[in-house]
């Protein structure tokens, strides 16, 4: 009773998530679907990527991560099939796989003719899920990719005192994650936001009071950024790619 | 294992999905739920019946859909169950089930004495849709309706060098959903919305530039048109009823 | 295969919700996962305990309620696992669990080294639910408990003509959910909400007129206060706390 998680930017009020909900529960009825998200900001790649990358290791392997935030969707770009790590990743050619391209399987997907090609989530990825999901191996899919599209990856640098990095994803309550490793907290005092907000480095939210921002390693292995009972991103006018540093 | 479908315009913040949810697995343990959606605008009987035309058939035969936009709740309208080309169906006595009434054999299911004026929904729909999961008849849930509520679908009309349709759903993204058929687009070259608004036929929303607009024949088989990267429905002022005409 | 419900703050664009669901998927498979909701206001044990109080009697016996609304995450607040009534419910212990610790068998959880300290649902919690899920016995799970933080609950008063209570909950649609018994009903002509705003006794929404207020005895067993097509919060200007007056 394989898994099939499905992550889309095609939010939940219309019907597009049951269109493809149809097409896994009519193809592969005992698959298990589980939902990552569906809010992904519209077409926002970098998400999609940062949220794939933190979940997928998290299922048990065998498990068939659909993911589709799809700009290009209906152009040239590649539709993708691939394995890595004992799991299963179906979607588009766009860098969104970037975290699990490494030592991977590829193989491109055929586009069935009749396609919408507004909606290859529907008509080309779910079935292909689908096809996974009942045994199919991958390299029936399609042919072998050696190539795929990869998106740079920001790696935090040293300075004199510390480490420089960014902001990577900024979550539902405002809370900044950083791609400062989680483990350069031990030889740190605080963190500097944007070259001007500065946060102690704490283990949780309740380490300091109400409207107080804190810095602590996160729950995905990295330095996050908080203000308690309110939002960081706000509060320091901060988004993806502001620059956080980590100081002693 | 049947599968039961939930649409409604619950919203997903308060209990009132979960105590759908609870009546059904306890009723119908074996049935597998699939959410269409829970977000249809409060009272939107139209949307409803736009999302629930558009997915019931991609479902499997023997599907029960359970759709629950009634704002006649607790009032004299007949609550149905009743079957279509071999789909089940249970909910209000609206016009929801507009799409599949053709042909289609329909029952009025009784109130139970103490269902919740309020909420059929949980009450009245869900242990219908739960006793048709467990295999009882449809005819054993009340007796024969032959004049179910029927609302009016608009149908395009030909003009001298096209079709007159309209916009008749708008999703999330802003794009309008038209009732003009997507194998029409085959001999046009240009849609206008609202008498103003000019969009070219494409394929796919990458077919122009970033904030251009598009038509293209949808996923849904009518012409849909979009803003790339935008919302059509604000740049051109347009929501459903807004004239879309079809031009060679 | 039992049932386990899900209960949260945590939004559903964020990976949170599925980190949650990885952890119980890979170690409680044959489980049965419903949400409840997971966009409590964030913080807000108030809410979460009247959802779930709401809610669990609804599902059948041997569910398990997973409920993380945990402001105090990383604190020494104490996690607990508890049965009552034949459910199981894991947790923090800072009153969300209120309506069902009376004659409940509590333990506190041990958090496992290692544990994020702003992740427990998924480090803590989750782990628990599964735990329990597989058969586990709730007594292996920790030490006895039996001081648990408990929420006042208010309750309403008698007045000369009739009941003094409170907004005790507003859903989505603005409508008041009040702590006046349902059945009190009976004796009364109409409601005063906030000293000012009178809605006549009746059924159901459609006793009156579009974007007039009505008050009747609710789904959830006490009295509501809603304006047809409208918001009765927004209109009346009240929220938690806004005293409700049942006049005969």
């Amino acid at each position: 009773m394989p898994i099939i998680t499905l992550l889309t930017d095609f939010g939940t009020r219309d019907s597009y998530v049951a269109e493809l909900r149809a097409v896994l529960v009519s193809a592969a009825p005992a698959a298990t679907l589980v939902d990552v998200t569906h809010e992904v900001p519209a077409g926002d790649v970098r998400a999609a990527m940062y949220l794939l990358g933190r979940t997928w290791r998290r299922f048990p392997p065998g498990t068939i991560h659909l993911a589709v935030v799809d700009p290009g969707v209906g152009t040239d770009r590649r539709a993708l099939a691939l394995s890595h790590g004992g799991h299963l990743f179906v979607g588009p050619d766009n860098g969104l796989f970037t975290p699990v391209l490494q030592d991977a399987t590829i193989v491109r997907l055929r586009v069935p003719h009749g396609a919408a090609p507004t909606f290859h989530g529907r008509d080309v990825f779910a079935p292909a899920a689908a096809r996974l999901a009942g045994g199919k191996p991958l390299a029936t899919l399609g042919a072998g990719v050696t190539d795929p599209v990869m998106l740079p990856i920001p790696a935090p640098g040293r300075t004199a005192d510390g480490l420089a990095g960014q902001v990577v994803y900024v979550d539902c309550f405002g809370t900044l994650v950083t791609n400062l490793p989680g483990v350069a907290a031990r030889d740190a005092s605080h963190v500097v936001v944007g070259g001007e907000f500065r946060a102690p480095l704490g283990r949780t939210f309740s380490d300091v009071g109400m409207g107080e921002s804190v810095a602590f390693p996160g729950s995905g292995e990295t330095i996050e950024v908080a203000v308690r009972g309110g939002s960081a991103a706000q509060r320091m006018g901060a988004g993806v790619g502001t620059e956080v540093l980590l100081r002693r």
